[in-house]
C-alpha cells in the first residue's frame, strides 16, 4: 500500500487530482491503519498548499462518512434535520432552536460534540440538568425521536472515524486551516449522521474558528456545495463572533438564557439568530415557503410550544426538568465578582476569543480534551460592544467554584474590550444566507 | 517539544523564515527520536512549497552535518579535497580523479556511496577488487592518506545521521524533490567529511536525477554556496548525462575502462570529465591558477603518474592489484549477447536511466537496498548518440550471470534509442564551471 499512498502524495504535491479510486482507498486504508501518519501528513500539508477539486472534495466527505456507523433517518422521510455551528462565545442555539423546530414539524436527531478551549459544546450545557443522559443506545435514540421529534446525544466514536483520526493528525501538524479539510471533516459527520436537511451557521470574528467574513463565506459555500450534492437540502448562514451571542457564557447560565428566550424573552441578537436558522430548518424539512417557515417558527415560539417541547426533551433524555420550570433550581457558583469599568466611553470593538478564554478559566470550559467543567461557572455580560459605559458601570459579573481564577478572569475580560469617546457602527449580526 | 515543532511548521508553511536555533533544535530532537515523523514530513512539505532562505539552508546543512561524526583533516591543511557527483550512468569518475589528483599533490580522503537503482556506486565498482577493504577503522584511514594521499571507504553511518534519517523519510513521503533539501542533505556528509575543498559533478539529463540543465545548475549554485558559506572552496560542474559516459556500465568493466583512461588510452568523454574535474581540485587544494592545475592533471596522467598512484592505492587498501596490472583477471560473465541493429540511421537520442536499468537487469545494480551485485555483468556499448548506425551492427554486448535476464535487459536497452536520418548536433559534455 505505502508505494500507492507515495504516489497519492506525489500527485496531490504537483497539483494534479486525484481519482475517486484513490480517495476511498486512501481512506479506507488510514482509517484501518494501513498507511502511516507520516504519508498522510505529507499528504495533508500538500492539500493546505494546493487545494482539491470540489469533486475531490465531495468524495473525501464522502469516504470519510462511510469509514464508520451511519444513522439511518429514512423513516421520517424528509423531515429530519440537523442544525450545525462552527462554534462561538455564549452560543447556546441548540438549545432554543432543536424544540423550537421540533414543536415547529421538523425532526431533530442530533448528535453534538463537547466543548473544548474558548468555545463550549451543546452536551457539556445539557449535562448542567442533574441525571440528563447525552449517551442512548440506538433503539432509545430512535425510540426517542419517534415519540418526541427531538433527540440530542453525544457524538458516537463510530461515527466517521477517519476523520476523527485525520482531524488528530492535523491538530499536530498544523494542517487544520484549509477549506476542504475542514468542510469535509464538519460534513463527513453531518452526512452519516442522516437527516435529509441541514443548516450551517458559520461564525466568523475574534472569537470563531474563521477570523474573516471571506473565510467564512467560502467554508460556507464549501459545506453547502458538498450537502446538496449528496442529496442534503443544506443551507448556511454567515453569522458574527466578534461579539458574544447574549449575555451569558457558562453552561448552566446560557441553559438559563435559552429558557429565557423559549419563554418569550432573553436577548434580542440570540433570539434573531435562533429564528432564522429554526426558518430555515423548517422551510427545508416540511417544504414550504421560507416565508410560511418564518412565520410558523415565530408562532410557536409565542404560543409556548417551544418551551414545552423543550421541557419534553429534557424530562425524555432523563433530565430533572423541574431545573427547567425554575431555572433558581441551578444555583449559583460559590464565588463571583463584578468587573467595575474605570473609563468613561463606548465599548467600540471587542476579542471574543478573550471573553471565552475567561469563562475557561472560572470553570466553565476545557482547556484540554480532559479537564472538567464546573456547570455553574461563567460570565453574565451586562456591558457589550456598542454599549455605553461609565466610570463604575458593572461589565460584568463573573461565577466560578475556585477563588483563585476570578483575578485572572477579570484580567483577561478586561483586556478583551476596547474602548472609545464615539459610538462604532453596528455590524449586522447575520452577514448573509448561502441556499 | 512537540508544541514547538507545530510552531516551526506551521512558520514554514506560512512562508516565514526559521532561525538558527528552531533549526538547530529540530534537527537535533528529530536525531534523537523526540520529534515524531509525522511532524517532520508536514515540514518537509512545507518546504518543498516554501523553498528555505539561504541562511536557513546553510544553517540546516550545518546542524545536519554536526548531528554525528566529523572527520578531521586539519592535519592536512589546505590539501585535502573531495569530489562528488550526483550520480549517473557509466560514472566511473572518481576511479580516475582520485588517484590523479593524489599524484598532483592533492590529498583524497573520501568516503563514498553505493550504488541504487539505475545509477553505480564507487564502493561497488573497488569492491571487483578481490579483497578490497571498503572499510577502515578511523585510525587505519588516516595512516593510509597520511603515507598514500588516498583512501576512498563506504560512508560511515555516523556520518550525518539526521541526513540519513531525513532521506529515509523524505524517500516516502515524496519530499526529495526541493533544492535546499538535495543541496543540504548532499553538502551535510561533505561538510562533515572534513575535507578543505570540495568538486561536484552535478549531472543533467534523462540518467541524472535533475533532469534539466536548468535545475542541475540551481542545484550546483546552491551547493556552491553553502561550500564557500562554510569555509570550503568549493565548485561545481554542470556535466551532461543524456549520454552515458565512456562505453561501459558495470563495475570490473567500469573498472577496466578506468584503468585504460589512466593508461593514456579510453574513451574522450570519459577522460575530458576527469580532467575538468581534477584540474578544480588541484587548483583548490594546491592554490595555484586553474591553467597550471589543468597542465599539471595532463602531465600527471601522460606520465603514467596516475595509474601508478591508482594501483598503489589499491594495494594499500588491500586489494589483489594483480587485476589492476592487467584487467583481464576480472574475466567474464558467463553470458553474453550482442544487441544488433534492425534500423539504419544514426541514434540521436538515448534515454539514460532506461540503459542504466538495463544494466541493473542483468544484475551490475541493486533493485532494492539488499540486492547483491554480480561484478562482472553490464553493458558494453558499441554506439551512442550521434553515432551512424547501420542494419546488423552491435550496438551493445550485454553480459550477465543470469541467462534468463538477457533477452529483458536488451529490449529494454534498445527501447531507450532513438534513431533518425540525420545525425543531431552535438550538446556540449560540460555545460558549465561554476566556482
Amino acid at each position: 500500500m505505502s508505494i500507492r499512498m507515495y504516489d497519492i502524495i506525489e500527485k496531490k504535491k504537483n497539483g494534479e487530482e486525484l481519482t475517486r479510486d484513490e480517495i476511498f482507498s486512501m481512506i479506507n486504508e488510514y482509517t484501518k491503519g494501513n498507511i502511516p501518519d507520516y504519508q498522510m501528513s505529507a499528504w495533508l500539508m500538500a492539500v493546505c498548499f494546493r487545494g482539491m477539486s470540489d469533486r475531490e472534495t465531495f468524495e473525501l466527505t464522502e469516504a470519510m462518512a462511510l469509514s464508520g456507523d451511519t444513522v439511518d433517518l429514512s423513516a421520517f422521510g424528509s423531515r429530519s434535520v440537523d442544525k450545525h455551528s462552527t462554534g462561538g462565545v455564549g452560543d447556546k442555539t441548540t438549545l432554543i432552536v432543536a424544540p423550537l423546530v421540533a414543536a415547529s414539524g421538523g425532526i431533530v436527531a442530533k448528535m453534538s460534540g463537547r466543548g473544548l478551549g474558548h468555545t463550549g459544546g451543546t452536551v457539556d450545557k445539557l449535562e448542567s440538568f442533574p441525571s440528563f443522559r447525552t449517551t442512548l443506545s440506538a433503539d432509545e435514540f430512535a425510540n426517542q425521536v419517534k415519540d418526541h421529534n427531538i433527540a440530542v446525544i453525544g457524538q458516537s466514536a463510530d461515527i466517521a472515524p477517519a476523520d476523527k483520526k485525520l482531524y488528530a493528525l492535523r491538530d499536530v501538524t498544523a494542517t487544520v486551516n484549509s477549506i476542504p479539510l475542514i468542510a469535509s471533516s464538519i460534513m463527513s459527520k453531518k452526512l452519516a449522521a442522516g437527516t435529509r436537511s441541514i443548516v450551517l451557521d458559520v461564525k466568523y470574528g475574534s472569537g470563531a474558528f474563521m477570523h474573516t467574513k471571506e473565510d467564512a463565506e467560502k467554508l460556507a459555500n464549501m459545506m453547502v456545495k458538498i450537502g446538496n450534492y449528496h442529496n442534503r437540502r443544506t443551507a448556511a448562514i454567515i453569522s458574527n463572533m466578534d461579539i458574544p451571542l447574549g449575555y451569558a457564557i457558562g453552561n448552566s447560565l446560557e441553559v438559563t438564557e435559552a429558557i429565557d428566550v423559549l419563554n418569550g424573552n432573553g436577548p434580542d441578537d440570540l433570539r434573531e439568530v435562533c429564528l432564522t436558522l429554526a426558518s430555515l430548518m423548517i422551510e427545508r424539512s416540511c417544504n414550504i415557503p421560507h416565508e410560511d417557515a418564518r412565520e410558523r417558527v415565530e408562532n410557536t415560539l409565542k404560543s409556548g410550544k417551544a418551551y414545552e417541547k423543550f421541557c419534553e426533551w429534557i424530562e425524555a433524555q432523563g433530565g430533572d426538568v423541574s431545573y427547567a420550570h425554575d431555572p433558581a433550581n441551578f444555583g449559583k457558583a460559590k464565588y463571583s465578582m463584578d468587573v467595575i469599568s474605570d473609563t468613561d466611553g463606548y465599548i467600540s470593538s471587542c476579542n471574543t476569543e478573550k471573553i471565552g478564554i475567561a469563562a475557561m478559566i472560572l470553570g466553565a470550559g476545557r482547556q484540554t480534551a480532559e479537564s472538567t467543567i464546573d456547570h455553574r461557572a461563567g460570565i453574565i455580560l451586562s456591558k457589550k460592544t456598542y454599549d455605553k459605559v461609565s466610570k463604575g458601570d458593572v461589565i460584568a459579573r463573573l461565577y466560578t467554584e475556585k477563588e483563585e481564577t476570578l483575578e485572572a478572569s477579570r484580567e483577561c475580560l478586561l483586556s478583551s474590550l476596547v474602548f472609545s469617546d464615539n459610538r462604532t457602527n453596528k455590524e449586522p449580526l447575520i452577514h448573509k444566507v448561502i441556499s
